[in-house]
């Protein structure tokens, strides 16, 4: 028996405690007031207020200018790798990406399908183990824009600088780091997020987009995926995520009473600095990651010794959950989002110590048979 | 002060009390047992569960032939207003789309961004009150699909046949009229409904459409709205919206557990039969849509006398909320989705009896005066 657990999934994710008390306060009370959040009007008073609280909350905890739009979307990151080309190409653009594992790859393929795209960079040689030097990126003087992931969930490569893309257009996939450090929003073009991760619940995406690089799509875009249309209508062109909205109003008023994005940074910083230097430390697990761009939010490692699945069942047994990697990669991968709390990490540290050490006891008594 | 409140939204809607109840205990309980529906990755154990008992109870309680395939997908019925078009039309092609109201009118309008629309039948220049004869319809004997909404959320029209289109596929928005009363899902190419009506909350999107039509979109047509590619991937080629379809499980389980569709619709035609016959009876309330089409699911009214605010005021201070009528037609709209109890309309007729009552009473004094 343990006392209690920790989510390390990669997203549907941990919501804080706090969140998750609020949720079912929330729905305790609802009946005798009202609609629940569940079943509240998008065109309701008490929905409208939630939107707005979201979207002030997040403009102040992100620092993000008012020439920036923030819209409230649904599809997932994943349909933003269409819906950025749409909007934000022409007939015979050219966009640059730059590949440093698995989403930022999917990105540029799903892009191709729109405009060209030329890849200015490509970590895959090596294994996505590191983020190809800047100077050697190959960018396009008037490319349309440059897309990139600053974290890459499964191959855990995290920029730790904001690529320098000078009049070209800055886009970034920050599904799995947004709100998980200080960022510079002046410096970006177009941000994304699907919320699963320090959002909220999955269902609801964000978009921020500067102001000036809205209001032409190609021609054939769906309506719902047309920015310009959806800012016009606050979001509600058709009826929005409510619920997930809801939730990640929650999560906004969370990291502003936490200290904001500053206080999350530390904390995150601290959380990831104990569990790589017990894997660097161990003879037993290993992270393959550069040390420069090791990412904070998610830490996949190996487990020597075809321990991987006896790690797996012990960890479940220890409260520790959602941590076998993503099946492209095997091992095991801790995410370590903004839910994460500090005792998580303590206690999944002192299984992996624990764990190798019965291990290597048992490897040796079998050698003294 | 009022015993509880009933809510008349059109959507997103009330949700069944037994459902509410599910989901606060699920909640509850979700810290001890592992991670919530909230938190849980759609490739967990827990999360598969649900997502194939949704599929499997739909699949059961609609009657859904093993040749169609059933989506769970996000964007709302708007999205597919594009995605329907992109998937089942060519080069060339025309559609039908016969016009009864707001929605029948957005989804051609919507189409004829991707391929020729004829307008096979227009209700606007009745205002929309009743359906025009099928034998006037002009449909065009190789058009790629007809589609039509069956009931109108806004203007209440509903349709009480299934159109006959021979072996052109016939397309149907059911976002306001799923699971309401049986229907012959074998009569049908594709279905699709938002779920924020009858089937959950908002952020979910089911599709139902037969194997044939999948598997050939346009060109340009984003990945996530490829029918083919969500069927092979299980509808999860990205993310989905998890908490809204284990929501949509319940309240798939919940319409079982009451008798089936057949048993909704038994209970839905006692309680709009009480509200039209109440309306018809009265002086100062009308609905002006042909008794022949009027909508099971939404009932717009208008009240006589420059006394619309008064009636809401008064309708929300006795616990009945949501009444407000679409910004576009003003007036009143009771939506007796599957969850309004009977309670709450026997509530809302008696309410309205009281308020006609009062009305008259208080203009007898006026005019005694």
């Amino acid at each position: 028996m343990h006392a209690r657990s920790y989510n390390f999934g990669a997203g549907p994710a941990a919501l804080p405690g706090p969140v998750l008390d609020r949720i079912a306060e929330d729905l305790a009370g609802a009946r005798d007031d009202g609609p629940s959040m569940l079943e509240a009007s998008h065109r309701s008073d008490a929905f409208g207020a939630v939107a707005e609280r979201a979207e002030a909350g997040l403009r102040d905890v992100m620092g993000i200018p008012d020439h920036y739009r923030v819209l409230f979307l649904q599809g997932g990151a994943t349909l933003q790798f269409s819906a950025v080309p749409l909007n934000l190409t022409s007939e015979g653009s050219i966009v640059d990406h730059v590949v440093t594992g698995v989403w930022s790859r999917r990105a540029a393929d799903e892009a191709a399908r729109f405009c060209r795209v030329n890849i200015a960079a490509d970590g895959s040689a090596g294994g996505y183990a590191a983020i190809p030097d800047p100077d050697s990126w190959a960018l396009t003087p008037d490319a349309a824009y440059v897309a990139y992931t600053p974290n890459e969930t499964i191959n855990g490569v995290e920029f730790s600088f904001i690529p320098d893309t000078g009049l070209v257009p800055l886009v970034a996939d920050m599904s799995s780091s947004v709100l998980s450090r200080p960022i510079d929003v002046s410096r970006f073009g177009l941000i994304y997020a699907g919320a699963q991760k320090n959002l909220g619940i999955a269902g609801l995406t964000i978009v921020i987009v500067r102001d000036d690089l809205i209001g032409s799509p190609r021609p054939g875009t769906p309506t719902i995926l047309d920015y310009g249309s959806m800012a016009a209508a606050g979001s509600m062109l058709n009826t929005p995520p409510t619920f997930a909205w809801y939730v990640a109003a929650l999560v906004i008023d969370w990291v502003r009473a936490e200290g904001g994005v500053a206080a999350m940074a530390e904390r995150n910083e601290a959380q990831k600095d104990r569990l790589y230097t017990a894997i660097d430390a161990s003879e037993m697990y290993e992270n393959r990651v550069d040390p420069s761009c090791r990412s904070w939010m998610n830490v996949p490692f190996q487990v020597a010794g075809e321990a991987a699945e006896a790690f797996l069942d012990e960890a479940t047994g220890a409260g520790l959950l959602g941590l076998r990697g993503h099946r492209s990669l095997g091992g095991m991968r801790a995410s370590l989002y903004n839910a994460m709390p500090d005792e998580g990490v303590d206690a999944l540290v002192d299984f992996m110590a624990g764990f190798e050490q019965r291990r290597r006891a048992g490897a040796g008594e079998a050698a003294a048979r």
